[in-house]
């Protein structure tokens, strides 16, 4: 009989993936989203690197996946760059708002820690340097002109009404449905996508 | 004479508690609401920590007389709104960041208790609801049309830029000058207040 060097069954899937989440929670808690390499989390969850990119593609599908974030932010921002262009400010509004939706949501987990945990914040900051602003600038017009400035523009507004609607829970939000204030904001996130 | 343990008089309860607010706004605005204790308060403001509830009942209460002094929102409204029309969406946008403008800004410290402890999202909803959103009605060129709705749209978008840049810390807000991002907010802010 061989000895096996961890207490894991070897060709338990789900246990593997369950290390790996455990392991890249805690990697990037403490060293942030750029310094928690694939190596770094592989050893910490004791399992070969290679499986990694096997189960979640890269760094960032492990990052979504080990905060249970209910949709690939850059994925979304395909989905609504995809769009004709008039369509997207709405579809963008609509999408991000639903982000923070359900009552234990992820997105308002990472927030509340970044809120008040500065090594979560450095996280979080990572993750939207290096993922989430490059992504948006697929979405807008113009995004030669100020790009950057503009999908942190419209990353902002929708965090704040997440945050005035879910955390702090203000009457004109709380009292109106999610169709509302998609048609509320659309014209406002369609001005940063599309004005020159 | 007996030997006093500070240089502070002691009997006079005005410049006690102006230390205690001092403490407690430092405090508050480094280690968000939750993990500023009476005693870390009381330590920084060097006085008995049997002092705090007897001049304001319990952390909640010194949170509220803390932050009840600097940032008068309804003052900041006035001020808008006494301004041309045409001029206040930049005012409303300078006017609001620099409430989290400091290092230890208050406005700042009310976002991270709101963030972790509930008690402290109702009483900044409370405060939202009753104060801020009816003050500001009056910037708005048509009030009368969905006015508490943009003025919790105006406050939601500058509340997610100030979160975006002074706690997450994303680069395009970080690297740019208050007067950089107040003159790509002021046409969005500007459109709230005067759209038809």
């Amino acid at each position: 009989m061989t000895k096996r060097p961890t207490g894991r069954r070897p060709g338990d899937p789900d246990e593997t993936k369950r290390a790996i989440l455990d392991a890249a929670r805690r990697t990037f808690a403490t060293h942030g989203f750029d310094r928690a390499t694939i190596r770094a989390i592989a050893t910490e969850a004791d399992v070969d690197p290679a499986l990694i990119p096997h189960h979640f593609g890269n760094k960032r599908g492990l990052f979504v996946a080990a905060h249970e974030l209910p949709a690939d932010p850059v994925e979304m921002f395909a989905r609504v760059a995809a769009l004709p262009v008039a369509e997207r400010g709405a579809a963008a509004a609509r999408s991000y708002l639903q982000l923070f939706a359900g009552q234990d949501s992820t997105g308002l987990s990472l927030l509340r820690a970044a809120a008040t945990d500065a090594d979560a914040a450095v996280m979080l900051r990572e993750f939207i340097d290096d993922t989430i602003i490059p992504a948006g600038l697929s979405v807008l017009e113009h995004s030669e002109i100020e790009g950057e400035l503009r999908v942190a523009l419209i990353a902002s507004h929708l965090l704040g009404v997440a945050v005035a609607r879910r955390i702090v829970g203000i009457s004109p939000f709380v009292d109106r449905s999610l169709d509302d204030l998609v048609a509320a904001l659309a014209p406002v996130i369609q001005r940063y996508i599309d004005a020159p």
